[in-house]
C-alpha cells in the first residue's frame, strides 16, 4: 500500500468515524427528570472516539454482502457498545488502573467509580437491547443467532475469559501458547463477531468460516501491533500510557518472539487474511486497505 | 395467613430454592484447562443462595398461566443471574462496599475487586445468551420480546437507572415521589420482568397489564419489608448488614412514613395484589400465599 493509499485510509476513517459517532449517540438519552448523572457519563464515554475499528469491519464486509445498511449500522453499534463497556471496565482503578484513554481522562477519572462500574453495565444492555428490536433484522431467528453470537464472543467464553487470564498473566508468566489463547479470547473474539455479523445479516451461513479465519489472522495482527506501539509508540500519538505491559512484567507476543518476528508474523497475518478477500476482486479493495492499515497504523 | 401456611411456604420456598440452584450452577463452567477463577467465583456466587423470589414469583405465575415447565425455568435463570450481577457490582467497595451478603462473604472479599467486576458483567452476558437460545422457546418473536424487556427493566432506563439515583441519593434528600421513583426503577423493574415473562412465554399479551400491576404492588410492598428488616430486622437472619440507610443518612420509604404508616402501606398493596389473582380463584392459592409471605418474611 503505497503512501496515497495510507492517508486515503486516515481520512476514510476520520469521516467514517465522525458519521457514525452522531449515529451511536443517537441510542442514549441526552435529558432526564432527575439525576443526568448516568447518561452524561455514557455521552461521554461514546463522545471520546476511537478508531472504531469494529463497527468498520462489520460495516465493510456487509457492504461486500450487499446487507442492508441499516441492519448492519445498528449491530456496528451494539459491538461497538460492548468494546466501550469492556474499556470502561478494564480502565478501573481494580483492574488495568488507566486515566487516560484515547487522550482523555477514562470514565472513573471524570466522574467516579460507582458510575463507571454501572455505564459499563448499562453499555452491555444496550448492545442487547438494540440487536433484540426488529430495525436490526426482520427475522426474529437471525436476531437472535447475532445476539447468542455475541454473548457468546464477550461472555464468560469470550472477552471476559480473556481478561480473567489477563489478570491472572499479572501473577503468572505464560507462554506463548497461553498467550495467544489470552488474546484470542481478549481481543479477537470481538473481532470475529465484527467479521462474522454479515453473514448472518445476510443469511450466508455458509461464509461464516472464511470470515472467522479472516478476524483471527486480523484479531492478532492487531494485538501484536498493540504490542509494538506499547514499546515503539509514544504516548501523546498513541493516546494512552505505554510500557503498560513491560513496566507490570507482564508478557505479550512481542516480549516472546521479540520485535522483528513479531512484526514478520503480524505481516504473514494480514497478506493471508487480504488473500482471503481474492474472490471479491476490487470490490474488497477498500477492505484490503483497511486490513492492511490494521498494521501500518501509528496509534 | 395462618401460623401453619407460612412455615408451609417458609419450606415450600426452601424446597425450591435447592432444585432452582442445582439448575442455575448447571449453566456455569466448572473446569477450564488453565485458570478457573472466573467459574470459581461465578459459581460461588449462584451457590451461596437466596430467596430466588423473582425466579418463584416468575415460575408460579407460568404455572397458573399454563407455561412449558422448561421455558419458565431457563427465563428464571435469566431474570435471577441479571439479579446476582447487580448484586455483585453492588456490593464493591466503589458502590455500597459490604462484606457480606446472604450471611456469606461477597465476591470481591471472598475474590477480589477485579474478579467481582467481570464475574458482574460475565452474568450479565449469560442471561442474555441464555434467552436468545431457543430451548428458552420456540419462538424466535418471544425470545426478542423477552430480551427487549429484560433489558429495558434492567439498564439505563430501569435498575442501573435507579442504583444510579440510589448513589445520588446519599448526597441528596430525596422527597416521597423520588424516592417512590428510585425503588421503581432499582428492584421494581425486575420485579415486573418476572411477573409478566409468562404472559410473552404463553402469548397472551392481554394479561401483561395485570401482572404489571400486580409486579408493580409486590415490589413496592417488597421494599418497605426489605427497608423494615433494615431497622427493625437483626443481623444474623437478615443476613446482612442492618441499619445500612439510616447509618448513611438516607431516606427511605420507612423514613419518610414511619415504621407503622409504612408497614400499613404494604399491607394494602399486597391485599390489592392478592385481589388481582381471585379470577384465578384455588388455582392461584399458593401464589397467593408466596405474595402475602413479601411481607410476612423475616429476613
Amino acid at each position: 500500500m503505497g503512501k496515497n493509499d495510507f492517508s486515503n485510509i486516515k481520512f476514510f476513517l476520520a469521516e467514517f468515524s465522525s458519521k457514525f459517532d452522531k449515529h451511536l449517540q443517537s441510542f442514549i438519552p441526552k435529558k432526564e427528570f432527575f439525576s443526568n448523572r448516568l447518561y452524561d457519563a455514557m455521552n461521554y464515554v461514546i463522545s471520546v472516539g476511537g478508531k472504531r475499528l469494529r463497527p468498520i469491519f462489520l460495516i465493510e464486509i456487509a457492504n461486500l454482502l450487499g446487507v442492508k445498511k441499516s441492519y448492519s449500522l445498528r449491530t456496528a453499534v451494539s459491538i461497538e457498545l460492548i468494546h466501550c463497556y469492556s474499556l470502561v471496565h478494564d480502565d478501573l482503578p481494580a483492574m488495568d488502573n488507566d486515566d487516560l484513554r484515547r487522550g482523555h481522562k477514562t470514565c472513573h477519572k471524570m466522574f467516579d467509580d460507582a458510575t463507571a462500574i454501572l455505564v459499563g453495565d448499562a453499555l452491555q444492555t444496550l448492545a442487547f437491547e438494540i440487536i433484540a428490536d426488529k430495525k436490526t433484522h426482520p427475522s426474529a431467528e437471525i436476531r437472535c443467532m447475532l445476539i447468542k453470537e455475541l454473548a457468546k464472543s464477550s461472555g464468560m467464553s469470550g472477552m471476559v475469559k480473556g481478561q480473567m487470564l489477563d489478570l491472572v498473566a499479572e501473577k503468572k508468566k505464560l507462554n506463548i501458547d497461553e498467550i495467544l489463547e489470552l488474546q484470542k479470547l481478549k481481543t479477537g473474539e470481538l473481532f470475529r463477531f465484527s467479521c462474522i455479523a454479515s453473514c448472518y445479516l445476510n443469511n450466508e451461513l455458509k461464509k461464516i468460516k472464511t470470515f472467522s479465519k479472516f478476524s483471527k489472522n486480523l484479531g492478532l495482527a492487531f494485538q501484536i501491533k498493540d504490542d509494538l506501539l506499547d514499546v515503539e509508540g509514544d504516548e501523546i500519538s498513541v493516546g494512552k500510557k505505554i510500557n503498560k505491559d513491560s513496566k507490570r512484567g507482564k508478557e505479550t507476543i512481542v516480549s516472546l518472539l521479540g520485535n522483528n518476528k513479531a512484526k514478520e508474523y503480524s505481516e504473514k497475518l494480514i497478506f493471508e487474511a487480504i488473500k482471503l478477500l481474492e474472490p471479491y476482486g476490487k470490490k474488497a479493495q477498500r477492505l484490503k486497505n483497511l486490513t492492511d492499515f490494521i498494521i501500518s497504523r501509528n496509534s
